[in-house]
């Protein structure tokens, strides 16, 4: 994987990641105030109607500048519940209705305001609506901007497993505005950071360290300082993709910590911890399963800790922890996958995890 | 397109026509009692666990044969409802939901026994499980035989319209088993001849006239004569399939009578006539907006009629079938597109048909 070399300090206007995936590649684009600005979002949209999916908390505060931004087009917009545990299948089918009142047809593109969750159920209803609509990704969080609106990967939560029912699905635009991060709420500003902080754990030692450096100017929502952490994580997931679409091998190092952090999502139940937070307190877990030394270890707990994230699973019995991870999409043929790390900065995929060695990391964290 | 030679005279065991798509290609396999025979499912099963996804009207009579056909793999199943006013997301969600419920993870295979309904179904479940699983189908009606089990199509209906909600997922092996036609009820193969006959319509003169000449050993259920127009009709399928995977240019060319005939089932309530009864009807629609001379259309007609299927619409005002339509994903840009024919075996996209004509069309059978 080769990454771009990172040199941003001030973003003068916006700075363009490309996501190469031949003809489905599309730009991240990043900047400040580009919903009000001067980005053209109509320029993405090749048909007249567009459906914008938000939720009732992104909604009051972004969708009339993004409708001022779309001149021109008809636009309608559904607005879902706020909150992880409305990321569902019946989430999905309301954006369908959406489409359906909105007499939508092969040409209408899907916009998707907010975070994750939205991204996530706008995502799957337009890789399903007549087996496929554009989609543009308008994350408004940090976690949706770091990681998931970039890449395709779209779903929804099953009473079994997270993001259990789901498509690949490339947008034809991701477009990062860093303004709408002015109104996120702290603890969502924290687990974003977590999927940042994966990102130099599996890819980028330097990136770890500037992290490491960086963390009061990130909390203190520096715009330079977030910013950085924007592009850098989209290199390095624009890269991480455009190797391997669909995860059959480089891909699934993304899913460093993710395992035990969906099965603390789903034995808690979804929304109770955020994603970043189930993460991070995996990356910690999946650290203690590597061959990783004690004081690389250490670093790892330290920035998550300075972040203000967890770094050990809640209160939650580890025989819960582990049925839960045997449904977890990592399984392959029953055998229990995981991302492991060499350093900092270097992760592989694992398939000899012993038994023992997972129940004396589980059982160690057992309340 | 390039078709190959047809030269099907007896199965001395089966027949094998791929279609060709790069790494996602497969084989169709056609033969007489392949379940039951040599045919060895299991090498086209990767994992160890499969889950069969049948109604309560095939599992009956062929379940059995299928999972005596499974050896060493651990095989669940789940049993739906039988009707075209099943295919429905719910049915997709109690397929996922049997998946859950046997463990399955990435490796797991579906295998869809049954007609257009179930394979569908089961499609688009395994196109979202995990964001995709392979799935196998195995057609037990002459409609799904000769047309929907080829090509990747897979979806459900919604109330707004037909297969509104679906994915391109193609399967990994089309195994067609002859001997289930045995139990079709006469319906039903009548059905299925009418997108044999589009087939032929569309692409292919003079298996339009071999259909005209061998109506009677077909209703007759004709071993030779149906192994002719599955195969006949598989090959035209694989070839516009291959040219146009996901229907950006030919494979529209497969859609002629169905922008009528999603009209008439959306009208009268899913499931009241057959998919291919509305296709007859809506073939005949379509004709009479060609350039096709009196004589081509009552050849058309004459045909459909031998087989035993309407040649005009159901008693349903010219209204609402044209509000039906609206809604069809043939509608590009807000304009109907129509499948029209210059002549028997030729058929072309058409995006300039005037109202006046339409409405000329749809008025002349309103009851």
């Amino acid at each position: 994987m080769s990454l771009p070399d990172t040199q941003v300090s001030r973003l003068a206007t916006s700075h363009t990641q490309i996501v190469e995936l031949g003809e489905r590649s599309y730009p991240i684009v990043v900047g400040n105030n580009l919903l009000g600005g001067e980005f053209k979002l109509t320029e993405y949209v090749s048909g007249k109607d567009c459906l914008v999916v938000s939720n009732e908390t992104v909604a009051p505060l972004y969708l009339d500048a993004l409708i001022a931004n779309l001149t021109g087009k008809t636009v309608h917009s559904v607005i879902l519940p706020d909150g992880e545990k409305f990321k569902t299948i019946d989430s999905v089918m309301r954006v369908v209705d959406a489409l359906v009142d909105a007499g939508a047809n092969r040409d209408t593109t899907v916009i998707a305001l907010g975070g994750g969750v939205v991204g996530d159920i706008a995502g799957f209803a337009a890789a399903s609506y007549m087996r496929g609509v554009a989609v543009i990704q308008v994350p408004t969080t940090l976690l949706a901007q770091v990681d998931s609106s970039v890449g395709g990967k779209t779903g929804v939560n099953h009473s079994g497993g997270k993001n259990l029912i789901g498509a690949f699905h490339q947008p034809k635009l991701v477009l990062i505005d860093t303004a709408t991060l002015d109104t996120l709420p702290e603890r969502e500003l924290r687990a974003g950071l977590a999927e940042a902080i994966k990102h130099a754990v599996i890819a980028d030692a330097d990136y770890f360290e500037w992290l490491e450096n960086n963390v009061a100017a990130l909390l203190a929502k520096g715009a330079d300082a977030l910013a950085h952490v924007i592009i850098r994580s989209c290199q390095i997931k624009a890269a991480v993709v455009a190797e391997d679409e669909k995860e059959r091998g480089a891909r699934a190092l993304l899913n460093f910590g993710h395992t035990f952090g969906h099965a603390i999502e789903n034995s808690l139940g979804y929304g109770e911890w955020l994603h970043g937070e189930a993460v991070a307190a995996g990356m910690v877990m999946a650290a203690a399963l590597s061959e990783l030394g004690t004081d690389q270890q250490r670093k790892l707990v330290a920035l998550l800790d300075a972040v203000g994230l967890p770094v050990k699973p809640p209160a939650v019995a580890a025989a819960q922890l582990r049925k839960a991870m045997s449904l977890d999409k990592k399984v392959a043929a029953k055998r229990l996958r995981f991302i492991l790390l060499k350093s900092i900065g270097s992760a592989y995929i694992a398939d000899n995890v012993t038994d023992a060695l997972l129940s004396q990391v589980l059982e160690r964290d057992d309340a």
